[in-house]
């Protein structure tokens, strides 16, 4: 393999696709790609907010969340959630989603999801970035039974791509 | 959608897949999928390392690492750089991988892989964890011209998966 040198962006930009997520804080929904998981034990994850966002302040005071994950047949839906504002418009009713309860924490889930993680933010990381990441214990898990990971959706880089086929199941990792 | 309250770390099962990388520090390399992307701006990339692992020690001393994007094909070689430690032999020998010099860190990378990324530790997330999480600014990047983002290598408990195909590129998110 011969590498060519490229700017640190472009390091960045060829990295292959992470789990697309609906983020609901409060009453409000936005789509997020930057979302990982932060530890095994307690189980928690975290997730990167643009300071700009109406999201951002909302859950600087409400201090919970809720991680949704897309499924791949929602693409339509990743993208009107990641580019209307819902300071001034409820976004649930815009793009036809539904809100459905949370157990745990106060704010909602999206219904349309196959997996929702409730967590509150036990942590934020403190060092300048054009996101701010907040880490969140799951305080509970709802799963779909139907739900399997090849439903799910990536995305990176303006590309929206499916999750790929099982090439080995070793559990020595 | 009907979703069943689970555990969480079942909610934490569910997700579908993160890239796979190859991190080298110093002459070591090991399997990592706690890795993601930090901010765009400068260019900056998170990985989480347990702290018994052989590379944490050496992370902390020499505060420079390289990510390397592992390929679909590099299965075997992400299980053994995953389950052997470099503490007692050579891993790059034992797994039978090429050592390239790094541009910018006292480190090296892995020649077989398609994409590198050079790092210098900026930030520690100083919160308890299973993983303890670094923050690294991109120095360097190396990518190889025929690499596609349908080449990458996901993991995620136990499964090891391919990237699925293009379903929308689309600029506005």
């Amino acid at each position: 393999v011969t590498k060519r040198s490229v700017s640190p962006f472009d390091g960045l930009y060829a990295l292959p696709g992470f789990p697309l997520t609906l983020l609901t804080v409060g009453q409000n929904v936005l789509t997020v790609v930057s979302f990982h998981y932060y530890s095994h034990k307690p189980p928690s994850v975290m997730v990167g907010i643009r300071p700009d966002n109406y999201s951002f302040k909302l859950l600087q005071e409400k201090r919970v969340f809720a991680v949704n994950l897309l499924r791949r047949d929602m693409v339509e839906v990743a993208r009107q959630c990641g580019t209307i504002t819902g300071r001034t418009q409820d976004k649930f009713a815009r793009v036809g989603l539904t809100r459905a309860p949370a157990t745990k924490i106060d704010g909602v889930l999206v219904a349309e999801c196959p997996v929702s993680l409730e967590c509150s933010v036990v942590h934020e990381v403190d060092f300048p970035s054009t996101h701010h990441w907040f880490v969140g214990k799951i305080e509970a898990a709802h799963v779909d039974d139907a739900y399997l990971r090849e439903h799910a959706l990536l995305y990176w880089m303006s590309e929206f791509r499916g999750v790929g086929e099982l090439l080995l199941k070793d559990t020595s990792l």
